[in-house]
């Protein structure tokens, strides 16, 4: 050993001190009470090249109390990867050294936390990495007590001994004490025990201050095969420092500068402590199967396809394509189509049952290790796991959603089962990408570039068969949209996407019956959108724009339209919006669409009575200032 | 007894067929593993009244497995609270009987399910209710075997048994088959046991079809002390049915009209049998404590204060006037303020521990049995419950929601923290009420109205102190805004709400200093929004509209300035947008508001640009067409 290991414990809890109280802020109480875990973990468990943090073979540890990266920054100190100086910059703008791990900035860890209860669903999704690629690397993922309280964590556990994942391993930091005050079950680790076998671990009390029973379990989980240990760590908060060890009362406050010295030393003093974290073996026998060329299933113009079903074949194709395509399910593999993927590859097919948080944040476990990620499921239901996504975001991971099921037009399973706020929700995700295809020579084609995206992106599929629109030829780029009907005496222009985009097509056709032409934009990509067709289309279509969508009025296809009008040389148009206002029921899908308002009959009531009732009765005619104010 | 309970639960089998068949879709298979604990419940345990079903003192009964859903609509017509042609409308457009239970139709439920894992949770806010109001009713919550991968199930169950609800009863209907396949555990019933134990509950493993044993069980749980019991039924899904039970490839599937037939015929053929459901007794001993005047808490102009301390003001001034309020926390209290209730009134203030989704769904049961639920946590954290929010609107419930430390203003926490999406998230919930209140007078005056208002509010507060800009006598309509400044020649508008008001007052200053004035409009109430206000804005200040929030740029306070301009006759504004656009880290709050270019500078320099770069350079003479149009 390069120095005793309590004295690299007393240096993290000193630094530990030192960064929070020269930030004025933070969690040193509860960095204190993981700091002799993280001692033994670094100096004689974790095997990391710290100059190559994203090495295939880096054992993965993952800080799932985000708020204790005091303690996780001071071991990067000790492990010569950053600096004291550095180390003092916590929490100062533009420090790479968040109040929180940050990817963004730190590339020294994989992910982000912070949100409490998702770091051990993410070290599942880098065990069944490890396990897939055959890597022997493990994943240790660091826990604070309250945080089990989240039932995420409960899926985590669930899923790890569902696939026997004994290279991972959990350790729970027991400081008794939360935020406010004492956690649920205190110091009752043989709670926690209990909870972990009955979950299928392999499960270790102890003392999480005694540097040798920690190391005697670390020893122990790393020899347990198949089953994932956790080791349930006895601890105080504030270990150290007599005047906060155990008292609560201290949680997220930094020391005085007074009391910051008097605990440096108690605790004997500001040392200098160096550890060689040891490199792991260079990567042996990893699965490197080559990519094939990729061939996207196509469909005849006029046959019935749901997006869902394409989704599925186009999955299926890029499985095929690629051996870092992986899928995920919550377990209605066969109502997303998923479950083609699963019978043609079903070692990078995973069931998460349902689960969907956990589901999410395996899929950033995966994606950060280097795979393509695609998770599906009904879209009410990734709302579930919106945090986990918004988590995603943050960590600067790039997945892939798809949300079937989407809108009213699944008929008779009722609201509990139709995604209404999905488009709002994927939207107002930082750097995300929205898609929404009508047919399915265009879900496959946006799939395909799904893949080569970077960030969160979403797709919304539709459970109804829709007719094939497009040959199987078209480009559709994202950012694009499809002007489907124009001419040069267009009164309106009705904005769809997806299952609207077919009740406007049935509009068009009665409304030229009456001798009235709009145009018909199938508006795909949501975010971004295609502002160019837009503005041509209110300057071509006398400001006119209907938007129609299966969705919550707010958030949605009709705000990204609004959107696209802002600026400083701007006008908007006028925008009608058609839209699910009211709680939807049962019924068959066309009785829903009409009961929402949002099929062909509405379309085409709304764009007459546009027209008609247009401020300037210039039913057919143009709107001068409009042109003027786009000129 | 009526009937015997062999030939009621045969009914039900033969009732969940026949409405499935007739309806075309729906889950026959599932209803008939339940049907035997559904039996025996409804004819020897549950007392409720179904010409009352609110009766203060019905027991309660969640199906948390919604989709089984035939077997509860049966057991109504056992009972006699619906006719077999009700019956028979099971799914139709119009009908009560939606594909899962919906109240907004149904009265004789007091939920909607159908998003799996959350009925144990309102199982739970019902037994706290009871507990609280002193009333002896029982609540019995019935799951599925696939719902228990959800995590929100675990913190149910965790709750339950840290609150002790005795009065608390579960059943799982392990049917070993899930949609698409087999579930984790299979038939392990003694798997699930251990888990309910090891959370701290009674539990019991049985055969799910021996009526007597499920008498003997349900008998136990009611008899069980200071623990709430748990029954792990081992069924075969599709029991009755010799086509179809314990066989995979029939869940969600109706039976074709010929097997329907072979079933009834295997099952002995239609009865009619008809069950007396117990009353309860008449309510006795409940407290009735009286309301007293509300005294909201008052604030000196020029003080600075916090709007999450004035929302934690308020709340106790509300719990102090009103007997029926409660309210619950994700153990941030002291960070939410919720902390003051509790310390005045702790047996109605319930600490969730950091368990969001079960926080939500206790509180819905609490709601849906006449308590005012106030929920607080912060506002990040919120988006952990949004599947359960979305529920909540279509349970036709009324929470009260509040997220604190809303944005990057938070400061040095960095980006896990702060709540970027919570506007955009809550808009897009039906029926809900938006509020983001920018001074503590106006949160308390704002949280009296929310606590008359239905459906799912969102209050959004502010972590950081704030100085008090309105009279403790001014009102704040839920619906309107303040036009803090204005003048007879305003050459644009600043919308603004919450901690970038001040900023918008700030730039005020600075550009009346350069001879710019400009309005500036309090958007408190972003859903309803204040039409009439922003119209008139737009009219008299050029149509130029600066909208500045802490959001991210989707779905929040620029959305609903814009959805404020559709309509027929209207043009909009130009309006310019200042949100958070790229992901912030951590820093002073005022750095982070500088470097989103949300802060007073950036507001000057957008207004300036919007002004000086005006297409027809009448940099601070009116736009002419602009008031043609809404002339």
């Amino acid at each position: 050993m390069t120095a005793t290991l309590a004295d690299l414990a007393a240096q993290l809890r000193i630094d530990s001190i030192r960064c929070t109280t020269a930030a004025g802020s933070g969690h040193p109480s509860s960095s204190m009470s993981a700091a002799d875990i993280v001692a033994v973990l670094f100096e004689k468990y974790l095997r990391f090249d710290f100059q190559r943090p994203h090495a295939r073979n880096n054992d993965r540890f993952v800080l799932s109390k985000g708020h204790a990266c005091p303690v996780l920054y001071s071991a990067f100190k000790a492990a010569g990867a950053i600096d004291d100086r550095e180390l003092l910059s916590l929490r100062k703008l533009g420090s790479r050294l968040e109040g929180h791990p940050n990817p963004h900035v730190l590339p020294l860890v994989d992910v982000a936390t912070g949100s409490l209860g998702q770091g051990l669903a993410i070290g599942v999704g880098m065990a069944l990495t490890a396990r897939m690629d055959g890597l022997p690397f493990r994943t240790y993922v660091l826990m604070g007590d309250s945080e089990t309280a989240e039932g995420s964590v409960w899926e985590a556990f669930d899923k790890a001994s569902h696939y026997q994942l004994d290279n991972l391993c959990a350790v729970i930091d027991v400081n008794r004490l939360g935020q406010s005050r004492e956690t649920e079950l205190g110091w009752n680790v043989e709670a926690y025990v209990a909870r972990a076998r009955a979950f299928g671990w392999h499960a270790i009390a102890l003392d999480g201050h005694d540097l040798n029973a920690i190391d005697r379990a670390f020893a122990e989980a790393q020899a347990k095969k198949g089953q994932p240990t956790c080791l349930v760590c006895k601890t105080e908060k504030g270990r150290g420092y007599s005047l906060i060890a155990n008292k609560d009362g201290w949680h997220g406050k930094p020391l005085p500068e007074d009391k910051a010295r008097e605990a440096i030393g108690e605790l004997g003093g500001e040392r200098n402590v160096r550890i060689q974290v040891a490199k792991p073996d260079a990567v042996k026998g990893a699965r490197q199967d080559a990519a094939a060329a990729l061939t996207l299933p196509t469909y005849e113009a006029g046959e019935k396809v749901a997006t869902r079903k394409a989704y599925g074949d186009a999955l299926l194709a890029l499985g095929n394509a690629r051996p870092d395509v992986v899928a995920l399910d919550a377990e209605v593999s066969n109502s997303t189509y998923s479950d083609e993927f699963h019978k043609a590859h079903p070692k990078r097919y995973f069931e998460m049952f349902i689960a969907e948080q956990n589901m999410v944040s395996t899929a950033v476990g995966m994606a950060v290790l280097g795979k393509k990620a695609f998770v599906s499921t009904f879209a009410a239901f990734l709302s579930r796991a919106y945090d986990q996504i918004r988590m995603a975001a943050v960590s600067n991971a790039t997945i892939h959603l798809c949300g079937s099921h989407a809108g009213v037009s699944i008929g008779e399973d009722g609201p509990s089962q139709m995604g209404l706020e999905d488009l709002s929700m994927m939207r107002a995700v930082s750097g995300s990408t929205v898609l929404y295809p009508s047919d399915a020579n265009q879900t496959a084609k946006l799939l395909a570039q799904v893949m080569e995206c970077q960030g969160i992106t979403y797709l919304r599929t539709t459970r109804e068969k829709t007719p094939v629109l497009y040959p199987a030829t078209e480009a559709f780029p994202i950012g694009g949209s499809k002007v489907l009907r124009h001419s040069g005496d267009d009164v309106a222009t009705v904005v769809a996407a997806g299952i609207t985009l077919h009740e406007a097509l049935k509009a068009y056709e009665q409304m030229k019956r009456e001798g009235l032409t709009v145009r018909v934009i199938d508006l795909y990509s949501v975010k971004p959108v295609d502002m160019k067709t837009l503005h041509k289309a209110a300057r071509e279509t006398h400001g006119r724009l209907v938007v129609v969508e299966d969705h919550w009025a707010e958030g949605g296809l009709t705000d990204a339209v609004l959107e696209a009008f802002m600026g400083e040389r701007e006008r908007l148009p006028t925008v009608v919006r058609l839209a699910v206002t009211k709680m939807p029921g049962s019924g068959k899908p066309a009785e829903l669409l009409s009961a929402a308002g949002i099929d062909a009959e509405h379309i085409v009531e709304c764009v007459t009575s546009l027209v008609e009732g247009s401020p300037r009765g210039a039913a057919r005619g143009g709107t001068p200032e409009w042109g003027h104010t786009h000129a």
